[in-house]
């Protein structure tokens, strides 16, 4: 590749990507802050990429999970570099489950007697987001978090949890998600 | 907005689309064509954006996985446009559900008495794609079908299942799964 083009094209690439961030993202207000961390909703969080799913069972608990990672987490987790950068932001996003009907008549034609049974993604429960500044939130190992149902923050209260129960995970600075291939 | 500025960002939107089209994706050989349609592993597939997540149980069968789509496929998806244009394509990534000790064991901590279970992304299963080519693919409702194991397309008979399956949702153009918000 000629130097000029490779010049063109990586600027390009930073223009677009800061016109990216800049720009607001459909559906989703820039509103209240979360209790202690300050953390509001990143716009456009929901076109990050997969990092990876999950679902969590008990009790009536049923879930389906995403976590999705901006650029900067993304590049992380695919390189297993430890601590993530600053600027790093994960979502988790929480579906209640519901069982599909319709995937499971189509199962049960498709692979008789298997007994298959299809959980989707129904309502949205919550969306949590822990964001990296090594500096701003040196007390809880580098991350804000974040819990959002309906688009308004938790109270005081549920944030104080957050990190408590992240922190086992220190060695993996306090992610439990891995990135699955 | 300037209407020279607006012209600028979309020259260079349509510019960086180009660009990461053509651009080899990381880790994604161009590798074997699945039988019957043709279709190869799209490049980059992986960083596309999340319809949603499901997972699926019966007997042996416990797998977490994530529907992503490209941009073709993920604007249809989100303006509940059907049928899906062409240049659409959908993946279906398939994991084995493994139990996560690590994740039990802060859930039981932080909600006691809850019997809360994890259940994460383990080993890859398949991968599978829709790809949206009214012309090309007339005879299976403008849908190419391909499913691979380890990078490796199915057979044939593999493959004449694919379109069998997805004719119930004719009336949603064939695809199964729904944009979760």
């Amino acid at each position: 590749m000629r130097w000029w083009l490779a010049f063109v094209l990586i600027a390009v690439a930073a223009l677009t990507s800061a016109v990216a961030y800049m720009a607001p993202a459909s559906g989703q207000a820039d509103g209240e802050a979360a209790p202690i961390y300050g953390v509001k909703i990143p716009p456009g969080y929901r076109d990050w990429q997969l990092i990876s799913v999950n679902h969590l069972a008990g009790g009536k608990v049923k879930q389906v999970r995403a976590q999705l990672g901006n650029d900067l987490a993304i590049k992380a987790f695919r390189e297993g570099k430890l601590p993530f950068p600053d600027g790093a932001i994960i979502a988790a996003l929480h579906w209640n489950e519901v069982s599909s009907g319709e995937n499971n008549k189509i199962l049960a034609i498709g692979f008789p007697g298997a007994g298959l049974q299809s959980f989707v993604a129904g309502s949205a429960v919550n969306v949590q987001f822990m964001v990296k500044d090594s500096k701003k939130y040196a007390a809880t190992g580098g991350w804000g978090f974040a819990d959002f149902t309906n688009g308004k923050p938790g109270d005081e209260a549920l944030h104080k949890t957050c990190f408590a129960c992240h922190e086992p995970a220190k060695d993996r600075d306090f992610v439990f998600t891995r990135y699955a291939r």
